[in-house]
């Protein structure tokens, strides 16, 4: 029974104890949700004005317009296009706000921050074509911090954001600028999109979805900035050893468990962790302080600093269930709100630190930057104190977790290329992928969702895909789960792998100095971090002298859930890349629109929406993909 | 039957022809639509993620809590907030346009348009502190322009926005500042709201309905600035006899309906047309060109210029059902998708021309301020082409029109009282409030809606408010019913006005030279005009040294419906007013939500909900709130 819910083995350990408990969890509340509504599904249901809400009837007896006269195709649109605003407005809020603090840094205003990582900072000036010489880095940041923030001010909307005209290959640009899809804005953008859906106001399907296509540009662009000033303030990604899954929560230590999204809070609050180590000993806690990861925060300070990696989205909850983490600080998405509730029924502090993100019975501390250390000791002393209200007689800390080799951004990926061609960095990889030692790369992305067992089809998908010699990528809670899984190891690239991909990542990886091979699948970071792929690509595609659509590269959400990742698909599939969803898309109830996305978009972009709900025909479908890409390369 | 649907007595000609004819019309498809899903009705359904969707349990038998953990509190909330953030989008989208318009005009770019009300364009300068000594009127529009956007562009979230700060009383603002809800940036506000109500975000009532007041106010910003650069554009309205209701489209003329809400558009058309009478003549229109308006575009053109009002927001179908409507112009906002198809039932042109608002199957002429004369012209030939193929056996144009005094901006009013005391005009006003000749003041605004009789609740509360000796202004569809119904003229003046009101009204409208009383309710203009209604009030209270929610002014939408009526509700309201809804407005699944809007408000801000959808009920509840605030001032 449970293992239809989740894969995830401390699952088995804990959801007894959950029900023993009288604890409900994501899973039951799925159950009780059966049977969900059909027109939702479908994305037929229109709640955007007090007329409504009305339906579209699928079958064709009932009502095929809403009382304004707006029909399935327009519903559909305007539905799907909202999701990808919403999706952008969440990350590129997260891009805004290390934009701020950048500048703020510039600025001096902020100690809890500096620039950690100079060069690329640099490397970003030079990206958006800032000069720096003479500059000191301050001055830099200063420049770097205007150049970012235009892209959510600029008014002229004939010119792209800058960040995503620095980014794409030049064709790509063209092909985008053709469609007038390229965002010259993010707020503007996503204004636009709620203000173009609301009553009497664009009803054309294509119209709508080329104006969503857009808005999920603009999300691209937020997230660009977001991984690279993140980077310039935190430090860029390198491969790091380290571990996930429940395991990592250990019992004589003060467990904070950092969950949410942006490193402002989750860096600052393991930095102070660190100097308050002490006080936790003092309280009793032998092993000091120990802080682990989940969602998304958690694969940021994995990436960078190697702290091991708890639960990614569906078990958020199952962490409190331990009994053994103390607090649980949250900032922003992917937090359910069931987790203060979870985190009363033993002695854990929730904390939520943002104005804008709050929970009821969570403990509110206003995480600010200008205050962030004195806020982050806040948080710790809340942790230490309620570490001293543990009962260790309702610990329950499951025997899993798997190792994970972490942190491939693409300077550590160029770095680890650059072993075998100092000159050249990229042209292994392309030698390989052209001689068909790699057939392709798959980049998996995206969140869990209870309409799938909790990671099974990233794992399947990632096993028949690396026996077939596909080179993966991964970030968001898609990382999270191979990490669980132990697919981010040596081993899996040993038992996994397809002799040509084996050869080439033991090739690298020993040329690189990790005594054997590259992991299985490569940790690019958090959901916001998939630019790092998109970099690569764009690098590679640029060499080739082609355009992103030409490259044997898919991408694949296999547990789609949040608007986040529909803003992500939906540019993954602008920026011409085949995109699968294993989970199904609420579009279905209009077929113009299912055909916009899935097929007509290969017209247009290159890249198009491939559903497919099973994994394991889901790869098989990816992997034609890839050889259609190679065929038409000629390799 | 009819007249359950709808009060407006053209109606009755109109519904049986199109029923003869297969023409579905609103209340057609609302009838089809019916029962309309009553979780939605509640605002208990969830679809911001692809878990769902989720609905909770309003009985309290199946599930309480949506998959995430979010109950009905968090679900309701989130729900209206992302409501008000398109409304303030549909508003500001409006405002940037009309604010990046004068820019052009500053920089020489649009030959189409210049300032035409220089001395309103200086009067915001001085509003906005910018200093116009020694500055020629392009360098006023210039730095106007700027200051606006601004409001666009901000990225400090403790300086407020311009036109806001610039408009309220002093205490209001200090009271909004203390709640962290004044807006710092129209577009920044609507992605937080967006951001905050992704899956995992904001999960608290309260926070979450604050910042949805943010998001109100950032749209009572934006349509502060799309009203007030409009009259430095168009004109600032004044007091002009036109008519109203579907009777102004003329037999013998190429009838050209301009319908939307932007006067960029409208302006132009209007223009045009007076310069191709002749062809309209030549092609056999023996009375010219013929342009009346529908919903606020034709508030806007009826307020400048005197152009007759054909029709409001629930009959703009009945407008194409005369058969005698060569055309159908329409840029954003309230415009059915289904005029495209009733259009192409006769000969008429439905013309869309807005990028962002299409209409499949709707002839589009993508309209350009640069070259917007080019564009008009376009406009109107196709317009006279299509009155070629006009079938006169199809013509049934209702016999109804009701006269109308409309116009009746903050100048005109202020005007009108200074005829009475030129040296202080607002002491008439204030006395006659003071000594109960005026009762108090309502403002009518918002939508029509199937929910209710068309027109039907307006007519009823403003009868009764009138023999109340309530003052009363109006805009938007709720305009167009007073218009439509007869209650702009002198002679309802005399006949419903009570007494005290009556004599107040004609000693002003005698002294304006108006040969009688002024009209019983004064037309202000379009839903973003409110703002006007807005200033009056703040000028009353800066004289008498109070804050809005002492005056005894009351806001009332009796018919309400967009997602805009959503947003300026929540920010009169949050401006300290009374605020009536005769529709159930989609929160009631949560008790919390309902009591924050409809009570707690009262505390926090001053204004609140006032929920009734008896009309007479409401206009006795609202006379109340009148007597209880005149109370409170000791009057």
């Amino acid at each position: 029974m449970t293992m239809k819910l989740t894969t995830d083995p401390s699952a088995a350990t804990l959801l007894p104890i959950a029900k023993k408990e009288g604890i409900s969890t994501v899973w039951d509340r799925h159950r009780a949700m059966q049977p969900q509504c059909g027109f939702g599904q479908l994305g037929v249901c229109c709640r955007i004005c007090w007329k409504g809400p009305c339906r579209i009837d699928p079958f064709g007896d009932g009502p095929q317009r809403g009382i304004c006269g707006a029909d399935a195709d327009t519903i559909v649109a305007r539905n799907v296009i909202r999701m990808i605003a919403a999706g952008a407005a969440g990350h590129s809020e997260h891009g805004r706000h290390v934009a701020l603090a950048l500048q703020g840094v510039a600025e001096g205003r902020l100690p809890a921050y500096q620039i950690r990582d100079e060069a690329k900072l640099r490397a970003v000036a030079a990206k958006l074509d800032i000069c720096t010489e003479g500059q000191d880095i301050a001055a830099i940041a200063a420049a770097v911090a205007k150049a970012t923030l235009e892209d959510f001010q600029n008014q002229d909307h004939d010119a792209p954001c800058n960040w995503i005209e620095a980014t794409l290959t030049k064709k790509r640009l063209e092909r985008l600028q053709a469609l007038h899809v390229l965002p010259h804005n993010i707020d503007a953008v996503i204004t636009q999109i709620m203000g173009r859906t609301l009553v009497g106001c664009d009803a054309d399907p294509v119209n709508l979805i080329l104006g969503g296509i857009k808005g999920a540009l603009a999300d691209f662009d937020g997230m660009c900035l977001a991984t690279e000033l993140s980077d310039a303030l935190f430090g860029t990604p390198s491969p790091v050893i380290t571990a996930a899954n429940l395991g990592v929560i250990k019992p004589d230590a003060v467990n904070i468990a950092v969950h949410g999204h942006n490193p402002l809070l989750s860096e600052v609050v393991c930095e102070v962790a660190g100097q308050m180590d002490e006080e936790a000993r003092k309280a009793g806690a032998k092993d000091g302080i120990n802080i682990v990861g989940i969602c998304c925060t958690g694969n940021e300070v994995m990436v960078r600093h190697g702290i091991p990696l708890a639960a990614n989205y569906l078990s958020q909850e199952l962490a409190l269930v331990t009994g053994a983490v103390d607090a649980m600080v949250v900032d922003v998405q992917c937090i359910m709100p069931s987790v203060s509730e979870i985190g009363a029924c033993f002695h854990t502090a929730v904390i939520t630190t943002m104005a804008e993100n709050k929970i009821p019975g969570a403990t509110h501390v206003d995480f600010k930057e200008e205050t962030a250390l004195e806020n982050a000791r806040r948080i710790v002393a809340t942790a230490i104190e309620a570490y001293k209200r543990r009962d260790p007689r309702r610990v329950n800390i499951p025997d899993f977790k798997q190792t994970a080799i972490v942190g491939f951004g693409v300077e550590s990926v160029v770095g680890a290329l650059a072993t075998l061609n100092a000159e050249d960095p990229l042209q292994p990889l392309i030698e390989n992928i052209a001689n068909g030692n790699i057939r392709g790369i798959a980049l998996f992305a995206g969140c869990n969702s209870t309409q799938v067992a909790q990671d099974s089809s990233f794992v399947t998908m990632a096993k028949k895909l690396a026996a077939n010699n596909v080179l993966m990528l991964a970030t968001g809670c898609g990382a999270g789960s191979f990490a669980k899984h132990g697919l981010m190891t040596q081993e899996a690239t040993l038992e996994y792998a397809g002799d040509s991909l084996k050869a080439v990542l033991t090739a690298i990886g020993t040329s690189a100095g990790l005594n054997g091979p590259l992991p299985l699948v490569l940790h690019m970071g958090s959901c916001v971090d998939n630019s790092r792929a998109v970099q690569v690509a764009v690098a590679v595609a640029d060499k080739l002298g082609v355009d992103l659509d030409q490259l044997p590269l898919v991408a694949s959400a296999p547990e789609a859930m949040s608007e986040k990742a529909v803003a992500i698909g939906t540019w993954s599939v602008a920026l011409g890349i085949p995109t699968h969803l294993g989970t199904m898309p609420q579009v279905t109830g209009s077929a113009k629109v299912t055909e916009l996305l899935t097929q007509t978009a290969k017209d247009l972009l290159g890249g198009y929406f491939l559903v497919e709900l099973d994994p394991a025909l889901a790869a098989d479908k990816l992997l034609e993909v890839i050889e259609e890409r190679r065929k038409g390369l000629g390799i």
